[in-house]
């Protein structure tokens, strides 16, 4: 079985909207080990909608349809797929006292437009919507199916875990994909991909995918089969590649940050963080208080971006910008230890650099950058030459800084577990 | 003539990778008045490709292919072409000479996979690519156009400035539809649709789409006809609809940002600025610095999240933290002041806030927000009340700290000026 999703909306051929909906059922079909061959967007248009949903017909057995299923005259998804399946289109009572149901509960009255989602598509089967008044269909059509769901992420992800998941697990017997990630910070690709090497050969290199981005690299793992078999497979290849990767790994999953991860260990510790930025103009103090609970670490920091004030707020010694310039090792050790001392806090880290366009020399191009981390075990340092425009520079010194920070902090609680 | 894009890439129909060169095309079409009806993806594989550009054509007089064009196996956009036209495919002599050429220039040789980016459909025009080995091609077919370009956004580009988007004017005859965006900040939607009122009677309600985002709201205004026409009604209705909205319009433009306005202002004046931040955590800094240039004005700021820094660093009276909490309005005014006098700035802008989830009370519910802004004819303050998550609660209000700063500039100039 190979699928289609078909987004329907006007404003989705804009130019500035693009359809999302489509990720989220992407999402779901991959993990049910069935193959997206098709994403067509289309307007609110009958006989648009109608011929977008007889094209994708002819290459999937499953469309899965978005939108289109408001109450206004320009939601036709309903009229669309009726006329491009051949069947009629008619009121169905029962779906009509479920809408008046849903705005009694509010004390309200559906107006007559409404009745336009009470139109079912002969033969189909309705999907109750709890969280809007659109109920969604599933149109069963000589071995295709049709699915027509709300364009409301909201509203769609519910239809889509009531009724399109189960469909699904039915048909792939639990079979399906499944992928976990690995996070590493400020490591080069290359290191990373050369590191995994025995993971490609133990598991295939297909079932594994190194993704780049400004800062990071990914480490995606791909398991298919049953529920269990995947789960297996995944946590094999991640302790391996943990293995293979060590420390370098800063935790698991799309969705956590860098910056989580050190706070966790901030907060564990219970120990806090002052910083000092020069370049990333607050990025690392904003990056630190996104998550929430911050205060309970983080005390404060400083954005100094003339030297004057790396003097007064942080007494970095006038000599040493003197002699080796704002952006250089000893000014940043400075910065951290002098954060440090000034909030009172366990640790100190700190960021220096030159983010362009302006600024650069030839001894000391855009992009290059220092960080420094000071504690009570003493202060490290790392100096970086970063790629990229303003923005990508200052989010990857903050990215280093950040890292420089979690490998003392491991450091540090290693040897006090040591 | 109605026009359809379908984006070439199996890697667009996975879950976290969307189509955005539709976006840049649907731009360029709309100047030209050309509406777009259908977006197709589709992955690298020739069935589906010739497939989706047939299915296409059948509604769309003009059909813009993406991607596919490379030199692997898997770019096959070239063969799909041929395919659903029933055409040629073959290697173009002048095509392989340019690429050797371009390969000579950067001392190397073509691979034989590059031997691919030789073929042309039979028919087509050749769309030389000055930014990569691929060209593109322009296929006339009984009243129907399909264009080939590249997948690459910094290709594609080129290849539409330099030949998609002359053949669009020679066929719109110069006329099409244009925008303008008008920028407010901090200002509620409902107010700017009510002041905009005589506007909308003036030039049509549909000549004006309203978009409101978190701390910000777009007023887009429209124009269709030669370009003069659409020029100098674009002129009139942005000047009635800044006479409407007076000094709320921060600007125009949709790559515009509150803070390089800010920056402006303070450069032109000749004035430096300094930021003291509790629940923003650094943003306001991050922001200000964001600007090129921005150590002209800016010469730094402090995080203050615990109230001992608050007392330490900016002089915050114990007794208005114990007497009115940390977030409270003298407070956040002697942010302000305590910022500007700290670092002998022109201007300090302070913030103080509950971004939660936590943190919030009966008397201060989350999204209570204070700012200041110290100058040297005093302090102003503003308090809000702002909705949203964390993240939101936090961009409003370093929104609504950069506006209270705009309108204070902008307040001095105007009393020096007069």
């Amino acid at each position: 079985m190979r699928a289609a999703v078909v987004a329907v909306g006007s404003e989705l051929l804009s130019t500035d909207r693009l359809d999302t909906n489509s990720l989220r059922l992407a999402a779901l079909l991959e993990r049910h080990g069935v193959p997206l061959i098709l994403k067509v967007v289309v307007g609110d248009d009958v006989a648009g909608i109608a011929e977008a949903l007889a094209d994708a017909l002819r290459s999937a057995r499953l469309v899965l349809v978005s939108g289109g299923l408001g109450p206004t005259a320009d939601d036709v998804t309903r009229e669309a797929c009726a006329r491009a399946l051949g069947r009629t289109l008619a009121e169905d009572p029962e779906v009509w006292a479920a809408i008046e149901r849903r705005f009694a509960a509010f004390g309200r009255a559906p107006s007559e437009n409404n009745r336009r989602q009470a139109l079912v598509v002969g033969g189909a089967t309705v999907l109750p919507n709890p969280r809007g008044t659109a109920p969604g269909q599933r149109i069963d059509d000589g071995g295709r199916t049709i699915f027509l769901l709300p364009g409301v992420p909201f509203e769609l992800d519910e239809l889509a875990a009531a009724h399109l998941e189960p469909w699904l697990a039915e048909r792939s017997g639990g079979r399906g994909r499944e992928r976990r990630t690995l996070r590493t910070a400020m490591r080069p690709e290359s290191d990373v991909d050369r590191a995994l090497e025995p993971l490609y050969a133990e598991f295939g290199r297909e079932a594994v995918t190194v993704l780049a981005s400004p800062g990071e690299v990914r480490v995606r793992l791909w398991a298919s089969g049953g529920a269990g078999e995947r789960a297996a497979r995944l946590d094999a290849m991640a302790a391996r590649a943990r293995a293979l990767l060590g420390e370098a790994v800063f935790g698991e999953g799309d969705e956590l940050t860098l910056e989580q991860v050190v706070g966790e260990l901030l907060a564990r510790a219970g120990v806090s963080l002052a910083t000092a930025e020069s370049c990333t103009g607050g990025l690392l103090a904003e990056r630190l208080t996104r998550v929430p609970g911050a205060s309970r670490y983080f005390p404060g920091g400083v954005v100094t971006y003339s030297n004057e004030q790396k003097v007064g707020l942080l007494d970095v010694p006038p000599g040493a910008l003197a002699e080796h310039g704002a952006v250089s090792e000893p000014v940043v050790r400075a910065m951290a230890e002098g954060a440090r001392r000034r909030f009172g806090a366990g640790y100190g880290a700190a960021i220096t650099g030159i983010a362009g366009p302006e600024g650069g020399s030839a001894e000391k191009p855009v992009g290059t950058v220092h960080v420094a981390v000071a504690g009570p075990d003493g202060t490290v340092h790392r100096g970086l030459r970063l790629p990229g425009d303003r923005e990508r520079i200052r989010w990857q010194a903050s990215q280093a800084a950040l890292e420089l920070l979690r490998r003392r902090l491991l450091a540090a609680g290693g040897e006090k577990d040591a």
